[in-house]
């Protein structure tokens, strides 16, 4: 399999995360989003859409969306829960993610992260983390009874929460009011064949960019 | 089973439209959303994010986020494709739906037809209309080569894109250059057990509101 990815994604660590801990090897091709990579006409044909996480199958087929991807890759695992409600709830986690969270969690550490100083986009971000810290209070309630998202197991949906949580301070979130978040953010880390963020895959290819 | 939900609701629908093709009976409750009906503390012990399509299962559990609920409801029927790749192309569709599809074709409506004439929040129209054309020209390219969009047949994730592209119009989307679209609209349009956005379900239980 190859990963079209971008190493401070989150998005993309979700597939990496879940690769690692499958024990599936990989070839990895970064793309850098910033000067356009996932908009050339080559990339299009892999991903109408134009976003990085794309996985390409063994057989040539492109798999795109995170969620979606490591859903694909967990079947059969551990990772995904055996039963009927449990894969709903893991799913009804994974929505919620991608809904309410990702928007108010991710694009502010984006904003912050990768965009020059005076961007107009700025002004987006006390709504967004308005709507973010509700998410995060969301997430609190239920580690309240509950020690992982979905089935009372790690699975594939603290996969998918895991990714941007952890690095929410990065956008501008403060995470002390969430004691039992935080407490869930170091059982995920301490999962077997955990890895970090930021540890660039070995096999790597760089991708053509635009500009 | 018991679906807490709001007539006018795509996200609802979509649930509505699977009960209805899988052939499952259920109660329904209308909440009314624009009069806090989802943030009651009562309708929050149900699911804190505050939000409908809720579905209440036999034994009480309660399950959120439309396309998890429709997933769940599809296990084992021939609305989830059977084979591993199939079912992730379906959920690929169904997070592009919720990240890429849902604010800027299902929120321009909401705003056009639920909020005042002179609500700022119309300045968002723009933007959202613009970027709803970009989803709508994904699917337009998906469905110039396929007939439906995951494992060549109707599944989940039609029901999912179905919901808020049939009513487009109604918060400002001109459907007229996309005839894939169209004519894939039809297609769901005449599968065997559909039903109407706006068909009221029979056993109706009004839900207390705030204001």
């Amino acid at each position: 399999m190859k990963l079209y990815d971008y190493l401070d994604s989150g998005n993309g660590y979700k597939v990496r995360l879940a690769l690692a801990q499958l024990g599936m090897g990989y070839d990895w091709e970064e793309c850098d989003i910033l000067r356009g990579a996932t908009r050339t006409p080559e990339f299009l044909a892999r991903n109408p859409n134009g976003r990085i996480p794309t996985l390409e199958l063994d057989d040539g087929t492109f798999l795109a969306e995170s969620n979606a991807i490591i859903w694909y890759l967990a079947e059969g695992s551990p990772l995904l829960p055996p039963d009927r409600l449990g894969r709903a709830q893991a799913l009804q986690w994974m929505f919620f993610e991608q809904y309410s969270h990702e928007p108010y969690v991710a694009t502010p550490r984006f904003i912050v992260k990768h965009l020059p100083a005076d961007s107009p986009r700025r002004a987006e971000l006390p709504d967004r983390l308005e709507r973010g810290r509700a998410a995060l209070a969301v997430m609190e309630r239920h580690l309240g009874a509950h020690r992982f998202f979905a089935a009372d197991r790690y699975s594939v949906a603290d996969i998918a929460l895991y990714a941007y949580t952890h690095v929410a301070d990065e956008g501008g979130h403060d995470l002390s009011p969430y004691p039992q978040l935080r407490a869930w953010l170091e059982r995920v880390a301490n999962q077997p064949g955990y890895r970090p963020l930021m540890a660039r895959p070995a096999r790597r290819v760089a991708s053509p960019a635009i500009a």
